[in-house]
């Protein structure tokens, strides 16, 4: 029984669509999705011919592509209002992955009668398109392998500003390879860094063979998709459906084209060819699979993180959860289908999304009457497209940037909140500019993690007061009311101590320990001031002898020679007074007492540097106690040996509270290894 | 005045002779100088020789590196002990860029006889020198300009598990590298990845080949050098200084190399011509910089870690301090001045140091002596050990390695105390032996920045409860004294919260909440079971309804659909059952506190995190309380846009007794917001 449930719950978590459709409430939702569905689907047919132009492949592709995952994706996914499919940052970035691996170039073939080598079209986009299949089925591979692992926690690792970053940098990655369809110019494919720069280039050097026509189509289309939006949304909730301008504009332009013969009167170029009907399924070409690896690993995160991010704040919204762990396998399954019918790899579209949840989705059987208009398309409808043209896509794609766009606004955002993230967002922003899609997340996500090291590498360190008698501690510098405790010093840093800070720690902590010298000294100058004597004698004594080493003042290390040498040191720093001079032995405190509730744990390196505090100060009979270290960061002292005769447990202490008010209590009392045991260090 | 000594003291600083010269205690410490002085040049001979083999280089330049820097370092150096010069490690990676970029290939020419090709050593070797001068000087302004910066603390970067895996490769690479001398075989030269392996394989290969008489020569010096060396330490004391024992063997070696003509009837490859003299200056050549510039930065900071470190534990010994920015400049400017005089890069020898320290140094002075003796050699000695057999610098050079290889040993005590450090070492070492030594050092120090994240990604999550009545507060699950305050549940992380983590700590606290739950549910259906009423169908409500979302419960955002799809939602884990159905609308505590004495920082992603915690839990009337922020957490959190009208810093505490004190006194008062000011918070 036991074990045949254990099946069961398991099937229905892998196949989340066995749990919800059996009680899917047909009153209630099912027009609003199907009405849902019909403006997904009406926005599929132009964003899938769009975004397959983006990708270096032919037009039906898109289509594929927003039919076979989408229908998976109904199955398996555990999001009710993302709408997967065809998605403008991946494309791109498959974009760059054709264009580097199938280039033109490849394809040129000597025409028979005039020698003049031309384009094989034909020929190259089949070559892609295999390509893109094999990129999708590995996309898929490496999402159901992370989904089934439970690496679901890999998006962590791709902090909010730095997809925000990295989407505005496709952002303009998809302006820039689009901008040669709005003005009609043939350009070279690059790739590998830099790649944007140098087409950015030389679009600027062929700004001047811009071709009129398809810059005038462009132009139209654009102003005009962006004006009936502008009423759609003005309109609102007064109308069930907003309008489907992009269908409206695909529609019109290409009744226009096919009537004016744009394509050859004006040699404005068209989508062309578009093949109707389904294909029977096909095996990836695993030849590319060498090729492309990298590339895929980057595009399943990506198209992971995009989609789980989006998932969760529909999710959020409507008060229901998405399965990290269960999206992956869902978006990976949807891949790997894909990569067998001539897909390429889906991702979640923001705008269709909205669309899919405004017009009344309630669950993904919006995605599938969607997914039902496609397969009309696909059979009936996608031929009549050929004469559209490419500029009208184009206008289409860089219309529905302007979200993207819109994230440029993080930067003072973050600006005023945290400085750390924005430097992520901009590091992430050039990066990806500078670098291509995949190299340039890499850098990201390498530095996302270095600011965490920036981060605690510097801390703040300060001396505690106590607050009033309120067993509150505060720093003494920052807070009129806290006032230091006779005799007893409590240092803390604001971070955790280990390898890259651990020397700053112990210099720090000594430098707190001259200024409380140096204090001290002053205080006597100026005794000394008052009573006039010796004045000048004593200052002689301060400046021409040299500061002396002051850990191992009573050091047992220190011979004759040592200690002479001591004397004659350079100065390191020229504020340290030679106190042995004015008899000072003593530094005037018999504690320290070290704040380490901020310690996350402790390595060789800080345990290494803490035992010597601890000697240094048990050298100059001044007593170290921990304060607030947590269980794990105790264990790892036990297991670094950090304990020994003279540093034992009952050097810690549970709360700053305990370990003073045990201080002032046995002041007296010395060695501190003769006290007994106290509670409070727990050990 | 004040500029003067401002200036004064800077000039003090830059060149620290100035400040201990003049005391130097003549009487005390001239004896023990010149004494240990001589014992480390007559080290510097054999071992600059060697070392000169190892980087590709004639041995004369070892000679010039052991004069010219070392006596600059005499100058500028604030270690006492340490003696500076070649360098095992610094000497091989030298040497794989003189292989890599003047490899012999390079050098071929048709004799012109028989018009087989045939290697042109002066050529190469000319060629080689320039090389390494240019990458000396290259390595010396990077020191300088480090240094001038105060990035001396760019040695935190490499931590001792780090530096000692490092070096410990390095030895595996040294013998490698030595090992074609010792059997006396010619091995292609390899550069980049798996040069190592390649090497390794191939000098397998020529095993056969092996020229007895070398290997006869090796062998005998290492097996004599170790019985010298044992007898060495068993004197120890006994004699004023160690026995020169590589001294002797290349004298010994040499005196039978010649009269038994080893070089031509055994066919035992020599040391060769060794010029005797000084060479005038000579300026880098500048289009090696290009080249070489990212090796030089990798040995500037490789010298610069390890001097310091070992000046660190003599300082540390002796009781003085080294100042490292200062040496930084130091070593800069000795591999400057040695870029000009056919130098090559230097760095710090282990057990020369040791000899310096243990024969009586006190200070550079005996650096000084060295150099003396070092002048002698070059202009009248040297050339006579032309008939030096390199089998016996292999051997020399193999002997010194032992030291290093001890450092395997630390993977048993690092296993023992620390893990993550083990996993440093492990790294390091693999990576420095499988690529190269500059890639190598590149991956550990990456490698050793992630542990970082690793080690805060995966916190440990407690409920504390308090110790009876102290105001001490333990986890509840491991301390049976920690109690837990009824009503309340004081939640900690042992990590700081940011982006990598946010996440994991949300669904942390709901688990730790969800169990709470359970657990109150598991003691009604105890009491249902006792009654023996309704349990069927208790069990039948739990199993057969789905758990629903339980971060939205009361929420405003649920509409009638959505409360109904939220209990139709797939099961997510199977051991939380329908507590709606059970009728337990509020979870049976009040108030949530979140210790973040333990958090260092706060971004974006973990302020948002919180603020969904806080809202979850407001929706559901739990009040949330954060507790022990430091202040760098709380200007973060205000800048972050944190406060706002539902989360006031009356929800801050300073420290958990005051938060549980405050909470069980207002326990009735109602919403939190009403509450007075009070002094805890401290805004």
């Amino acid at each position: 029984v036991c074990s045949a449930s254990t099946a069961k719950s398991l099937l229905f978590r892998f196949i989340p669509i066995l749990t919800w459709l059996p009680r899917y409430p047909v009153k209630e939702w099912l027009l609003g999705d199907i009405i849902s569905g019909f403006s997904v689907g009406i926005m599929h047919l132009p964003q899938g011919l769009a975004y397959s132009l983006l990708a270096g492949l032919p037009p039906v592709v898109g289509l594929y592509s927003a039919f076979y995952p989408v229908l998976v994706y109904f199955f398996f996914g555990t999001s009710r209002h993302i709408s997967v499919g065809p998605f403008a940052v991946i494309s791109v970035m498959i974009g760059s992955i054709t264009d580097s691996l199938e280039p033109s170039g490849k394809f040129m073939e000597a025409d028979n009668d005039t020698n003049v080598p031309i384009l094989n079209e034909a020929k190259r986009d089949a070559a892609r398109v295999q390509l893109a299949a094999a990129l999708t089925f590995l996309v898929g591979i490496f999402q159901i392998a992370l989904g089934l692992l439970q690496f679901g926690f890999l998006a962590t690792y791709l902090s909010e500003p730095l997809v925000r970053g990295y989407t505005t940098a496709a952002a303009i990655q998809v302006l820039i390879s689009q901008l040669k369809y709005v003005i009609g110019v043939e350009l070279e494919e690059y790739a590998g860094p830099l790649a944007l720069i140098y087409t950015f280039l030389e679009l600027c050097s062929k700004l001047p063979k811009t071709n009129v026509g398809t810059l005038v189509t462009s132009l139209i289309a654009i102003i005009s998709i962006l004006i009936v939006k502008k009423i759609s949304d003005k309109l609102g909730k007064r109308i069930p459906v907003p309008i489907p301008t992009e269908l409206l504009t695909i529609i019109i332009a290409t009744g226009i084209s096919y009537g004016a013969k744009l394509n050859g009167r004006f040699n404005i170029s068209v989508v062309g060819e578009i093949p109707s009907g389904l294909v029977p399924p096909k095996a990836p070409v695993v030849s590319y699979f060498g090729q492309v690896i990298g590339n895929a690993f980057a595009i399943a995160v990506v198209s992971y993180v995009i989609c789980v991010s989006l998932g969760k704040i529909f999710a959020f919204k409507h008060g229901y959860k998405v399965d990290s762990n269960q999206e992956l396998i869902a978006l990976g399954l949807s891949n790997f289908v894909g990569g067998f019918f001539q897909c390429y790899s889906i991702g979640c579209s923001m705008s269709r999304s909205l669309v899919q949840e405004s017009t009344g989705g309630h669950s993904q059987v919006s995605a599938a009457v969607s997914c039902l208009l496609l397969l009309v398309t696909i059979l009936k409808i996608s031929e009549l497209f050929r004469e559209l043209p490419k500029a009208i896509l184009a206008a289409i794609i860089l219309v529905n940037l302007k979200g993207m766009f819109k994230q440029f606004k993080d930067i003072h955002t973050l600006w005023k909140s945290n400085f750390v993230d924005l430097l992520i967002w901009l590091v992430t922003f050039v990066a990806t500019i500078l670098l291509n899609l995949d190299m340039g997340l890499g850098v990201a996500v390498v530095f996302s993690l270095l600011t965490v090291i920036f981060r605690t590498q510097m801390p703040h360190y300060s001396i505690l007061g106590q607050v009033s008698k309120t067993g509150i501690y505060k720093d003494a510098a920052e807070y009129q009311k806290a006032e230091e405790i006779p005799g007893v010093k409590i240092f803390r840093s604001s971070a955790t101590i280990y390898f890259a800070n651990a020397a700053l720690y112990e210099e720090a902590l000594k430098t707190k320990k001259k200024k409380a010298l140096k204090k001290k000294h002053n205080k006597d100058k100026k005794e000394e001031k008052k009573a006039k004597v010796c004045l000048s004698v004593t200052l002689f004594i301060c400046f021409s002898q040299e500061p002396r080493g002051d850990t191992t003042a009573n050091g047992p290390s220190g011979s004759v020679d040592d200690q002479k040498y001591q004397n004659l040191k350079q100065p390191q720093s020229s504020d340290q007074p030679g106190l042995m001079a004015l008899g000072l032995e003593k530094p005037p405190f018999h504690s320290i007492i070290l704040d380490f509730s901020p310690v996350n744990f402790v390595d060789t390196v800080s345990i290494k540097t803490l035992k010597n505090i601890f000697k240094d100060f048990q050298e100059i009979e001044v007593n170290v106690f921990l304060v607030g270290c947590n269980d794990s960061v105790i264990s790892q002292l036990e297991r670094g040996n950090f304990f020994s005769q003279n540093i034992t447990k009952h050097h810690l202490f549970a709360s700053l509270h305990h370990a003073v008010s045990y201080i002032t209590r046995n002041q007296e009392e010395l060695p501190p290894t003769d006290r007994v045991s106290n509670l409070c260090s727990m050990p």
